[in-house]
């Protein structure tokens, strides 16, 4: 099919006007309640129940055939039992039904009968032109009618992912983690046994979705993998397209025959043909959303030439670790690097990569290092971890109770001595002229650096000019991080620093963080990828970066990066 | 050493009275503020502060020197530039302080300089018999006193782990990372450069002490590789030794000899050694953790046969995979499991292992299914997936809105019928008469059952006597599950069930779920490892069981439970 071709056909799904439920029912203990529970106050269009015996479901009246309702229905969303299906299939035929979501189980998955009832369900539907969804499936999700057709509510919001999954509960667990991470779809398909519309047609529509930056595929089998590679293949020279394929056991194999029917087949040759669709394959489903975040929020690096910075010596190690184990070069430090360094630092820093400044308490240098790295043609990309670090350990100490309360009195005779200026650079920041802020902000920077930095003055007007300009975009002007700087600045001029005053300001570190990262990002086009410090989960940052909780899973991002990268290189080497 | 020596020689840092803070200071952006801060209000002896030019710091007096503190120091904590370490090291020694915590950094692993630097501090410490942590350490922990001696307050609580650290940083975020899972420590060291106290000599150490469950170490390298083998080794057949030794790639040991000054040595020798005695050598620090609480909370298995219940297809495929991948066996179902499966389950089960009712909306045969597995000889362990959906997607139809009030409205209906039932079992559920309260659960569970469970009497009647068994211990009796079913109850007897009532219904699925699995590992005495179906940190659950976040995880456990349970026999075997 040409690229009108499948983006026409497959319109009823994924832009329907018209939804009906089959076998909605008043059962709070039944699918056919929850499915549509799931649609009801989230899909733009019409909805309607049909129940052959109730003659209304949650307080709207029930039709007891798709046929006996009063208007056209674009997609039925069928959730009744196995036996019944084909007949049902054969009404929405008769009413003119454009696309059908199969939600019912047992068919092909459960052996030779079930199968012959499927194949009558998709003979009914094929004759009728009707496009199959399932069976077998937990539904399917397309942002722009919020179509939420899920056999529970599935929690989901609208970005910029595509999600095809042969599995429900692989695809829904990845659409719930993601919208944990804040990042949303444009379209998710459970598609079960795939017997009407197939996952190569869904992967070459979504290809055609301007809005999709990025496609994630679980699959269990394939009924034509040519036609998967080839389909593929065009989609991953335009967009990346992720492949989480498990079935290297001979034990996954037996599981996979038992729920989606499908023949698992040779993992090598799987391999090898992902590699020829240019397909990135992993391994788990927490790699394929962080590399799917990685891949929204990040250049494709130029090459495998590595550099990590560190707050921590044995972060750093266990890095290098799972950098180098990836494939990643983690280089020598630039000759220029190393003199910086060596002035900014203290002695005991690390001399090399990872850079670690060993427990220098001064941030600036360390903010200052990502930039003098990514300038240098040497250099592919950064990892920078302990993003989170320095707010974390504030507020640990922020909640040392007593002895804080009597550290900050301290604090406040220090901050005495600025008061007067403080006052004047707060009517500044509150002057709403954005041109004098950033000249206050560089000049307070260039203040604080400068007594903190060991390094020369052109460093640390660099350092401070970067960080002002990051600082001053609209964005961090109506953020969180000016709010703590006016905090800080009303403390100094009153030299009066309270506990909750210190907490904004420690939440001041990250923003400027975001602000930073997303500045060298795009001022160097390089990837710059982070880590925090713990293994709770986090969210995408402002500015689209997503701090991964180790430095395992950054690796294994960026090494992944890389492949892609080689992978376009190498197709667009072949078309010449 | 033998056992009273070591025991004897590491009383003074592990059981303190009073402990010197060198370098305690009012300048909240330096870390002998917040060393101080962390002792404070947490360690339960005599805490002093030293400063050389402040007679006051936090508001107590400070001594110029540590001989000047009127009254016996136990220990320094000492977090002043490395310069003046051996000054004050002499010091310690003149005053009889007889253990010392170095913070500071700036010795071997800067290079000769700092080589000679700490060899004197050495010198010293050697000659005083000062045992001393560090240098360049983040601190230590020691539940007896309360004692939180680190650089800065890290929050900490008391368990039965132990974790030596040669990393500060990837100690502190196991630390962290522990409590937020909820498990605590006996001791927490991080030994830096264990210039003075070594590494195999904590080990040692905690080996004796009967409150430390699981041991866990992260080195970078070791002077004596033999000495610590054989210290491991007579410590690792009383509890299990859990390693993360990073350094398989040239990068890492390039990095770990500026972190640390160690030499990291060959990958593949260390491992050997790991082997020999009997460590359990895992490759990041969230694997370490997983496996920390497996062994907490888990019997060994007896063997590498695994069966797996899956609520879903695509998880049972993952988990399949993740199984038979590390070297368990993903059995065949015992002959009589798969009858007894035909029986209970839809026909549209999957007939194997994994054990997947295939949407199967009646949890009863779920919470069956693992009693019939792990009765038969034929199975060593089982893995329970899924933990948490079942209320998960209760506590999604709940916040469906509108939709779901109007199910609970026909629910309602339907337990008009029963509430002259539920009026007299709540009251022998109020009655406190512990023994009725049992009968009336079993009697309730026999009714549920056996309306949805299509299995014979004995089956139901099996299940029921397991789940009232299991519910009505005395913690379950007192605990949220209760609640809910008093909930339930009266919802049933006034015929009015709201959402909060649901929410607090669906809530009782996880305490039940606790209660059963804490009763099937007693019974049973084989572990039954859980997963749950979203990437979100779990909490170690009552009875101690701890839900991993995929497939993967769990089976990295398993595994290496039989790999421990291995060494343990041929340690056996070797003794004979």
């Amino acid at each position: 099919m040409t690229k009108p071709e499948i983006v026409e056909a497959l319109k009823p799904l994924f832009y329907p006007g018209s939804v009906a439920v089959i076998g909605a029912t008043n059962n709070l203990t039944k699918w056919g309640f929850s499915t549509l529970s799931s649609l009801l106050g989230n899909f733009q269009g019409d909805l309607f129940a049909v129940n052959n015996r109730d003659p209304m479901v949650l307080e709207r009246k029930a039709y007891p055939s798709v046929k006996d309702i009063p208007a056209p229905v674009d997609l039925a969303v069928i959730v009744i039992p196995a036996e019944r299906v084909s007949g049902v299939m054969r009404e929405c035929a008769e009413k003119g039904v454009k696309a059908a979501v199969v939600i019912s189980a047992g068919f092909v998955e459960t052996g030779p009968a079930g199968k012959a009832m499927q194949d009558e369900v998709m003979a009914v539907a094929d004759a009728a032109g009707i496009k199959v969804v399932g069976p077998n499936c937990m539904g399917m999700y397309s942002a722009p009618h919020n179509l939420t057709a899920f056999m529970f509510p599935l929690p989901i919001m609208a970005g910029p992912l595509a999600l095809i999954s042969q599995g429900g509960n692989v695809g829904g667990a990845l659409v719930m983690d993601a919208v944990t991470r804040g990042v949303g779809f444009q379209q998710y398909v459970s598609c079960g046994a795939a017997a009407g519309v197939k996952i190569e047609d869904y992967v070459e529509y979504v290809g055609h979705d301007d809005l999709v930056k990025v496609v994630m595929v679980y699959i269990e089998g394939l009924e034509d993998g040519p036609r998967f590679i080839e389909k593929v293949r065009e989609v991953s020279r335009k967009k990346p397209v992720i492949v989480l394929k498990p079935g290297r056991t001979e034990a996954a194999a037996r599981a996979i025959s038992s729920h989606s029917g499908a023949l698992s087949g040779s993992d090598s040759i799987y391999d090898a043909a992902f590699k020829k669709a240019g397909a990135i394959r992993v391994e788990t489903s927490i790699e394929m959303l962080d590399l799917a975040i990685g891949l929204l929020s990040q250049p494709l690096p130029k090459g495998r030439r590595v550099v990590i910075t560190t707050p921590g010596g044995s972060y750093g190690v266990m890095c290098a670790d799972a950098c180098a184990s990836r494939g990643l070069e983690v280089i020598d430090l630039p000759r220029r690097a190393m003199d910086e360094f060596n002035r900014m630092f203290p002695p005991r820093w690390s001399h090399g990569n990872p850079v670690d400044p060993a427990g220098d308490r001064n941030f600036a240098p360390y903010l200052r290092a990502p930039e003098i790295i990514l300038e240098s043609d040497e250099v592919d990309s950064l990892i920078f971890m302990g993003f989170g670090s320095f707010s974390g350990i504030g507020g640990m100490i922020a909640s040392s109770g007593d002895a804080f309360s009597k550290g900050l009195e301290k604090l406040n005779q220090g901050l005495a001595g600025v008061s007067a200026m403080a006052s004047s650079m707060l009517e500044v920041l509150e002057s709403g002229d954005n041109e004098k802020i950033k000249q206050i902000i560089k000049m307070a920077l260039r203040m604080t650096f400068g007594s903190v930095m060991a390094s020369d003055g052109n460093e640390i007007e660099r350092l401070s000019d970067t960080v002002a300009e990051a600082l001053t975009t609209d964005a961090m002007l109506a953020g969180s991080f000016f709010q703590g700087l006016k905090r800080l600045f009303e403390s100094a001029a009153s030299g009066k620093l309270d506990a909750s005053g210190f907490s904004s300001i420690m939440g001041m570190m990250e923003p400027m963080l975001d602000a930073l990262i997303y500045y060298w990002i795009g001022k160097y086009e390089k990837p710059v990828i982070t880590t925090t410090f713990t293994e709770e989960t986090s969210v995408v940052r402002e500015g689209g970066h997503f701090p991964y909780p180790n430095a395992e899973r950054a690796a294994s991002v960026l090494a992944r990066l890389v492949e892609y990268r080689e992978f376009l290189e190498s197709a667009e080497e072949e078309e010449k």
